[in-house]
C-alpha cells in the first residue's frame, strides 16, 4: 500500500530478517529463513503438537517494556501450551508487527530474549512474518512439538478421584502486574525491592514448565496450562472432561513474597487465584501414580504440590478459603471482552 | 491485566470462539477447539509446510473493510505460500486480536469468509487465539501443508535455461488498492463499473493457486508466490537460486481491466509489476518439461504464461519494457519499513 511505501529507511524488513532472525533458525527446516515456509519431517511415530499465542504491548505487556523480557513472555507462552500436552518443543514461527522501523538495539534485545530461552528448551526458529503495523507492537508466535502418536495430554481425560497437582506458585505474576502500574504498593506490602523484583520478573518473563512435559505424558490423565487465571483454567479442564473439582487454597502454593502479601492483605487471595499469567501447570494424576509422580518430580527438582481432588461434577470447581468455606468469584479468570 | 477487565460484555472470547469458530474446526486434529492447541498426525512418507502471514488493518487492507474478505485474504495470502511450495493445504491456526467487542454480524461475515476458502480448498481450522487489542484489528494465519518428503518446490533450485511462467495476471491487486483509495481514477481511467469492481476484488480477495500445487511440485525446480511485487519476487528466487532472469514485459499478462488502464496510462507499468498483494506464482520450469507442464495446466484451467527466461547470474532481474529497454526502478516491491 502506497503509504506504507514512504516510511523512513533504518532497517529494512529483509535486513532485520537477515541480520537478527536467521542467526536464531539452526534448524535446516528453516531454510534459512530465505523461503517464506518452513519444511519440517516429523519422525516416524510422533504426532505435531500446534498452538499459537498473541501478545500485544498495553494488554499483555507494558508500553516501553525492554524487548529482552517481552520477547521472552511471546515464546515461554506457547512453550507453556506444549509442556501441558506433555510435548517436547520443537520448532517456532514469529509474526512481528513493528510500529516503527526498530534500532538495532532493540532487535538486538529481542533477539538475545528468544536466543536463551532457545538455548534453555531446545526449540528453534523455523519461520515467521516481520511486518510495519499503525498499532501497539504485537507478536504472534505459532509453536510445534511433538510427542508419540496418542499420547498427547488433553485437557479432556480428567477422572473423579485423581490428585490435581499445581507446579511452582500462584499469584506472583498477578502482582507483579500491580506493583509495575502502581509501585507504590510494595510499601504498603512491605516487599522489599528484591522481593518487589521477583514478583515484576515472575509477570515479565515467567518460566514454562518444558522440564515437566515428560512426566505430564507419564503421569498425569489431563493437563492444562494457567493462563487466563487458575480458578478459571482449572474449570476449563472440569468442564472438557465432564467432571468437577475441589481445591483447598490453604494448599495452593504461593511464592515467600506473595505469602508475604497475602498475609498483609489477606482479601487479595481471590485476586491471586483468578488473575492469571502464572504459567504454572495443573495436572490430574490418578492416585495410584501420585507418589511415583511425586518422586520423579523431586528428582528433577520440579516443584509440585497436590492442591485438591478431582470430583463428580460438571465443570465446576469448589475452592475453600483458610476457614475451609467455598469461596465465591466476582470472576474466575481473564477473559479477553 | 486490569484494564483488560473491565470491558463491556458483549459477546465473551469464549463464547466467541465455541460459536463461531468451533464449527469451522472440522478435523478431529483441532480437538474441537477445547484445548489451546491441536494434534496432528502426519501421515508416513509426507513432510510439512508451515508459514505465517499478519494482516493488519490499514497496512494490508482498510479501515472499515467488510469482514468476509478481510477472513478470505488472511487465509488466502498463506495457502499462496503453501501453492507455491507444491504442498497440499492442511490446517490453518488463526490469532485474531479485536479492537472492540465484535458485534454477531461482524463475527458472522468473518467466518463465513475463512468458511467458503475452506470449502474450496480443504483447509480446516484447527487452532487459533483471540485477544482483545489497543490498537487496528489484526490477524495472524500459521497454515500448515503436506508434501511428499523431498519434494517441497523452494526458492532456491531454477537453473539458467528454465522458463520462467506466471499464473492469472499482475497488477490488478495495485489498481483495485488505487481505486479504493481514490475512486475517482476509474473515471480518469475510463473503467466501467464492473472492471473497477473486478480490480478492487482482486485486491480484496486474492485467488491462491491452490490448485496448481500439484502441477508445481511435478514440473517446477523453484517457485515462489508474488506478494511483494513481481520483480522483487522474482529477485528473491534468483538470489537464492544463484541466478539471474530475464522477462519480456510484453509477455507478462494482464487483465483486460489493467491492459485498459495501461494503455490509458503506461507509465504505470513499473508500478503494476513492483505493486504486490498479487498472490499469483512464478515458477521456474526446465525447458523440456515446458509443454508438459503447459498442457496439464491447460487441462486443469489455471492460466500460466511463459515471459522469461532463467540466465545465468546472481539475483537480479532484467526486465524489458514494451520498446525491448531494460527497465530501471525506484523500488522492486514492497517492504516493510
Amino acid at each position: 500500500m502506497t503509504d506504507r511505501q514512504s516510511q523512513t529507511k533504518l532497517l529494512g524488513e529483509f535486513e532485520i530478517i537477515a541480520r537478527y532472525f536467521a542467526p536464531l533458525a539452526t534448524d535446516p527446516a528453516s531454510l534459512a529463513l530465505h523461503d517464506d515456509a518452513a519444511v519440517l519431517r516429523v519422525p516416524e511415530g510422533l504426532e505435531v503438537i500446534a498452538t499459537c499465542d498473541t501478545l500485544t504491548e498495553g494488554v499483555h505487556f507494558l508500553p516501553g517494556d525492554p524487548p529482552s523480557p517481552i520477547a521472552h513472555k511471546a515464546l515461554a507462552v506457547s512453550l507453556s501450551d506444549l509442556a501441558a500436552k506433555g510435548a517436547r518443543a520443537y520448532a517456532y514461527l514469529l509474526a512481528l508487527s513493528l510500529p516503527q522501523p526498530p534500532t538495532p538495539e532493540w532487535l538486538e534485545g529481542f533477539a538475545n530474549g528468544l536466543c536463551a530461552l532457545q538455548d534453555e528448551t531446545g526449540i528453534t526458529l523455523v519461520g515467521g512474518d516481520t511486518n510495519a503495523t499503525p498499532g501497539p507492537l504485537s507478536m504472534t508466535v505459532t509453536a510445534l512439538g511433538l510427542v508419540p502418536q496418542g499420547h498427547a495430554v488433553l485437557r479432556k481425560g480428567a477422572k473423579p478421584g485423581d490428585r490435581l497437582y499445581l507446579t511452582g506458585t500462584i499469584g506472583d505474576a498477578y502482582l507483579g502486574l500491580t506493583l509495575l502500574q502502581d509501585p507504590a504498593r510494595a510499601g504498603v506490602w512491605g516487599l522489599s525491592a528484591e522481593e518487589a523484583a521477583f514478583l515484576v520478573d515472575r509477570f515479565r518473563r515467567p518460566s514454562p514448565r518444558c522440564a515437566l512435559s515428560l512426566l505430564i505424558r507419564n503421569f498425569a490423565q489431563a493437563a492444562i496450562d494457567v493462563s487466563d487465571g487458575l480458578v478459571s483454567d482449572l474449570e476449563k479442564l472440569c468442564h472438557v472432561s465432564g467432571v468437577g473439582a475441589r481445591i483447598d487454597t490453604r494448599r495452593v502454593p504461593f511464592s515467600p513474597p506473595a505469602a508475604k502479601v497475602l498475609e498483609r492483605e489477606p482479601s487479595l487471595l481471590a485476586s491471586l487465584i483468578t488473575g492469571g499469567d502464572d504459567y504454572e501447570i495443573v495436572a490430574a494424576v490418578p492416585e495410584a501414580s501420585a507418589s511415583a509422580f511425586e518422586a520423579e518430580a523431586e528428582t528433577g527438582e520440579i516443584p509440585v504440590t497436590a492442591m485438591g481432588m478431582v470430583v463428580l461434577g460438571s465443570g465446576d470447581a469448589a475452592v475453600l478459603d483458610p476457614e475451609g468455606k467455598a469461596m465465591t468469584f466476582e470472576r474466575k479468570g481473564f477473559s479477553h471482552f
